[in-house]
């Protein structure tokens, strides 16, 4: 496994090199760049005995051995999209894994239909709508998509013509009913498993996600002239909400809360702030919770502003539901974990993945490897050749266990 | 003075006619309607008996009875350029409040010279630099500045020409050894005497003001992935330093501390701020105090820094010191304050005026008058006629006192 790792990390940084814009990698849904990583897959995966394809929507698609497709199989795969100037693993690293547990199934000569898939757009940034790709796949694609225009003004429907590929065929990118479950490995993204010291996790779903505009009102007046006592500073009470909405995080477990956006009007040095705007942008993996937090958050706001004489105001931007990961097949992930001396870790994703999509059509789960200082959409994005040794060992174990089930 | 209040608000008011911009009061540094001011002006002041000249930086000064120019006199006045979209009364309140009592001690035969001014720039709006009227006449005007550019790339030496001014004479305007006081009228534009029902008051020093750039330094993360205790959330820690900051100016007597501008980085909704950049703006007639204070405010800002793993660092862009007025000056006018019956109220000033730069020249003293609902720099700014009257009444009772002076 160790030489395999290794070349894993390899694969990604030649991937990493097909970008829209040189000394950097950008690779947004359909551009060129997709071409030659769709030649280098097509390359690598039918030398692993696989039959593919590429589906309406851009997906490359590729099943081994080649005639079973019509038999139950398991789906695997990622997304091949980046953001600007994004490092060489988010995505692409869940791909390449994939790809070498494709490989290490069919030379073990193990009883398992696998399906890999390189999603198309898992990000969004072309078109400002994310999981084009999977999406199709989950059978979840509105065809109103196809009037999306990106930043040129060329159509997605225009898009999916110019690389070649007809929008008509895109419900047929759905997957059959022999897809039985589906994972995807990928980067942790966040510092969790490094502060703790460990290599993998199970994630036990995505979290939901509540996203909100907070606006408090009071009045701009003199900075000079005007008594402390006689102020509706807004950025005062704004701030004692910030402090607050951190407290209440910091004290619920699970919960995260972030403030990331502020505005102050009129923004001088010299005048109080009349009005400022700021966002509000909670997660969590139990809904309800996540629910009541937010509640809470909003009545302290109000009572901040009351007891300031401001006015505040909250609108809703946002409510996703988490998505919980399928148990049983989780659990062969945390199985295959303790099966390679690793511990059973388990923390859900706080950010969305393509797993999520597709977990609204089969059983998925998810494989989370360290993100080497949290760090991930930047070039310094890494990831440990010891932790991919651990993700392919336990990737290994997980399909000899879901080999069972397709006997 | 009852009919003379009501002609003194509509001698503002016909003023406030002559503008750059119809419709809104704008009237920068030797613009178009200064000229029509200055006539304005002229004429009233010659009807008053006064001979009248325009200095080199476009002051216009009228000094009566004319043949005592070589005796000693008290020098009134305040000036005549305005914000953008601003208000009658600013300034122009204190020109006209000073026509008026010239006109009053006329009537009366007092024998008291005066020399009244109406400042050619005050706000600073047209060059950047304020107070460009009264250092000259305080003989604090550093040719250097002549050089500046305004927004157009015309020069103040090239402003002046074309006024049809000679700079060379600027350190002519210059007041001789002859003035004995300075007093300035002036709206409040705060809204402590309204708070506390009183007309007017005599202010004590115009504020020493701190103003600081204050930099926090985090780590911007993912607002998903990261949980709470592993943050270095950089706007959390400004918001903690800003209720800090406000909490304790408000338990420090005559202190104002003001935090108008925040700017975070990368402010996006979804992601944990790694930057936040603010504005501190400290204000208080004792020096010795407002120095203390933000020392403690900074100190409070690297304890907030350090115990969240952040970094500060503040930069100060402005150290003003406080400007005294005159005590002896300033008890003539709460003397007269109490001969009219009304409480010997005083204040500090939290903003500048030309009052401030003329201290540094001659004893110097200032009246405040009521500004309804505290509103200034704004078409909404007000002055009640009976508390104009009040002015009136003090501003008479201080020149039949100065007169005992000038004996």
């Amino acid at each position: 496994m160790n030489d395999r790792a290794r070349r894993v990390i390899a694969d990604c940084r030649e991937i990493a090199a097909m970008t829209e814009e040189p000394g950097r990698i950008t690779r947004r849904f359909l551009t060129a760049p997709v071409r030659e990583v769709h030649a280098w897959l097509i390359t690598r995966m039918e030398s692993a005995g696989m039959q593919v394809r590429v589906d309406a929507v851009g997906n490359l698609r590729g099943v081994w051995p080649p005639s079973t497709i019509a038999n139950p199989r398991l789906v695997m795969g990622s997304h091949i999209d980046t953001v600007p100037n994004a490092g060489a693993f988010d995505g692409v690293l869940g791909v390449i894994l994939a790809l070498h547990l494709a490989e290490l199934a069919r030379e073990r000569n193990l009883i398992l239909p696998i399906e890999l898939i390189a999603f198309s757009d898992e990000e969004g940034v072309r078109f400002e709508v994310p999981f084009l790709g999977s999406r199709a796949v989950a059978g979840r694609f509105d065809n109103a998509l196809l009037a999306l225009k990106d930043s040129d003004g060329i159509t997605l429907e225009e898009a999916i013509r110019a690389f070649g590929l007809d929008p008509a065929g895109i419900q047929d990118a759905k997957l059959d009913e022999n897809a039985i479950a589906f994972v995807e490995f990928h980067i942790e993204q966040g510092p969790v498993l490094e502060a703790e010291n460990l290599q993998v996790a199970a994630v036990t779903g995505i979290v939901g996600q509540s996203w909100l505009t907070v606006k408090f009102a009071g009045q701009a007046n003199h900075a000079g002239t005007t008594p402390m006592h006689l102020r509706r500073d807004a950025l005062a009470g704004a701030a004692e909400w910030i402090a607050a909405v951190e407290a209440q995080a910091q004290s619920s477990d699970g919960l995260v809360a972030t403030v990331g956006k502020v505005a102050a009007e009129p923004n001088a040095g010299n005048v109080v702030p009349g009005y400022v705007q700021v966002s509000l942008d909670v997660r969590h993996l139990n809904d309800r919770v996540r629910h009541t937090a937010v509640e809470e958050m909003l009545r302290r706001a109000e009572a901040i502003a009351l007891r300031r004489n401001l006015t505040v105001e909250s609108v809703y931007q946002m409510d996703q539901p988490a998505v919980p990961m399928d148990e049983r097949l989780t659990s062969f992930l945390t199985d295959a974990m303790e099966a390679a001396g690793l511990p059973a870790k388990t923390m859900p994703s706080g950010a969305g993945h393509d797993a999520m999509v597709m977990a609204t059509r089969l059983p998925t789960a998810m494989l989370f490897l360290r993100s080497p200082g949290g760090i991930s959409h930047h070039p310094d994005e890494k990831v440990l050749e010891i932790d991919v040794e651990a993700a392919l060992t336990v990737g290994l174990q997980f399909l000899q266990r879901l080999a069972l089930e397709v006997r």
